[in-house]
């Protein structure tokens, strides 16, 4: 039974510790996660009823399509229905347009530190990954154009980037999709697209009519607080969409993930509400690594990349002893940590840990 | 944006039609759907409740290693939590096995009338479905054999086969495991497994000992009646499991979907309950089709595939103009339906059903 070759190497993906597990590891009562880009703020409650109200469907399979969603969703973003695909997650559908689009030998261009899934499911197909260094924790689109070669199929646009936060601006982004090919897809992947309040960003929604071979990715795991529930969608043309859906497994989400997003849809008032409170969650933590001399990345979504200047998984762990989990493992930058934005109180939780932990390690400002 | 040249081509899954939007199309209020073989008595209630209890963490990230059920679920099956992975369905698990080990060109053999999605995924693998005729409605395991070459990579044998309902027992089942090639990957399907009474019937799971090449699947859409969850798991060595791993999204699996099963699968008495009811009713449908003079596939699973004598399709029309769906459009089988065995009532109202559009069609025995 020979696997792929391709795959025998390839790593499992790490996710941030769950809180159950580190309480039970550390014996600790009280643990704050900010490892995941989690909404504090939780789902909207509308959210919840929805799936309650669903309960007694359980025994009977998901409509398939996702029709209900996928037409509130067209009308929510002014696209059609058949602009739109559903997935396990945006997760899933960068999987889906790697199981659809890449061939051994292909080329697929990416930032060198960016979400991790392009890269693992280019690697799943045998595609070759050309990582392009960010300039100043944003992704370099000069640089990006310059390694286009006949073997593109594909670049990947963090936007807010995870893990550094940053955002391309909208002028720039026009600039590098009027040099890539036709013929070279564009995933501009704005899972963190709901935070943003920068006035220089772009919606990339509005640039699908003008660029054919963009796709865009977004989801209710963030703002929307439906983490639990797997769901992110995909838009771009119906040609695009159409070859993703082939791939598609015919029941990729749940009922209940279907119910809780339409309603999470429909209650924008509080996705108001968690990105003004996630604003001021910025402003708060910035205040603080000011205070404590730490430079951090500009940060748009709902986490900040701050340099720690010491090993990031020594800091990590002495705030994970103080039952604070946070991300560490950014192999560009060793000594940047990247955290959530909490609640005011789990934010001042953090900065008071995280002095803690810089005392213990002896890197007081 | 050239798409991988086999996909291009490829169906999209067409699901039985949710029973919305029969009832809108017909202008009916009541619809009754056997169609997809979902369990009429719906899941257990503690799954609902454990549904509830857990709403408050919709925010929250699923445990994507799903280790308490995985725990749960080894413990109730006899084996090691690393002989086990979940999916989006066992569905997923058919897609991940197929995109970890088929490359193009590879061979992959499978009745010619069996569950759609095993070559799906080999179709976009580019592996190449080698259909082996099913021989009274069942597996043809000397003929499946002899179709094994240097470039054979699985066997799928559905057990129930779906859409038949027949099963392979198990002392044929061992004579085909001892001659299969030990390179051969053979995946059986025991998606209705828990509904199966048959005595010659055989449990995968005590195989896997004895075959390290054996792959089972099984589901808790079916009996445990949580088709909305979307999740199904196999069951393999920890070598199998582990590059199975290596395919897989780290989320697949949603939280509600997690503790539903886990509550689920605590409740074996609820399984014994939907087994004895569902018995009952392969013997009340089975007792009129003898009345009708209609020819039936001996069913073990919770569906029978009955011969109407007329082309399936009109067969399914009459019976949807009365709020009846099933399933046609079986290609071995052009004058055959696929009926759910559903509760005692609904199975009432299909057979009066089907006599009413067997009439219309001429067909009275």
């Amino acid at each position: 039974m020979n696997p792929k070759p391709n795959i025998v190497d390839l790593p499992v993906y790490k996710p941030g510790k769950p809180i159950e597990e580190v309480k039970k590891e550390l014996g600790l009562s009280d643990v704050i996660k900010l490892a995941s880009n989690e909404n504090p703020y939780g789902a909207a409650p509308s959210a919840k009823a929805a799936i309650v109200a669903e309960l007694d469907n359980l025994y009977l399979y998901p409509d398939g399509s996702a029709a209900e969603l996928t037409a509130a969703l067209a009308e929510h973003l002014g696209v059609a229905s058949d602009n739109i695909i559903f997935g396990c997650g945006s997760d899933e559908i960068i999987a889906l347009i790697a199981r659809a689009f890449f061939l051994p030998g292909d080329e697929t261009i990416m930032a060198d530190q960016t979400f991790s899934v392009y890269k693992s499911n280019a690697d799943i197909e045998g595609a070759v990954s050309i990582e392009v260094p960010l300039k100043n924790g944003t992704h370099d689109l000069d640089a990006m154009l310059a390694k286009i070669t006949d073997r593109t199929k594909a670049i990947w646009i963090c936007n807010p980037n995870n893990p550094t936060g940053t955002i391309v601006p909208e002028d720039a982004l026009i600039t590098f999709l009027d040099a890539v090919p036709a013929g070279v897809m564009v995933v501009l992947d704005e899972a963190y697209f709901e935070y943003v309040t920068d006035l220089s960003y772009s919606n990339g929604i509005k640039l699908l009519d003008t660029y054919p071979n963009l796709v865009v990715l977004r989801t209710f795991s963030k703002i929307y607080g439906l983490a639990a529930l797997r769901i992110g969608y995909g838009v771009a043309s119906p040609q695009i969409i159409s070859l993703i859906n082939k791939v598609r497994e015919p029941f990729n989400t749940t009922r209940l993930a279907q119910v809780g997003a339409l309603a999470a849809l429909a209650d924008q008032e509080y996705v108001q509400q968690c990105r003004t409170l996630n604003s001021a969650g910025i402003v708060q933590l910035q205040a603080e690594f000011q205070r404590l001399g730490l430079e951090s990345f500009p940060a748009h979504g709902n986490f900040i990349m701050v340099d720690v200047r010491k090993p990031a998984f020594e800091v990590f762990d002495a705030l994970l002893r103080q039952g604070l989990i946070v991300r560490a493992g950014h192999h560009r930058y060793p000594t940047y940590i990247r955290v959530t934005v909490g609640s005011a109180e789990q934010n001042t939780a953090f900065i008071a840990a995280l002095e803690q932990a810089l005392q213990e390690q002896g890197v007081r400002a």
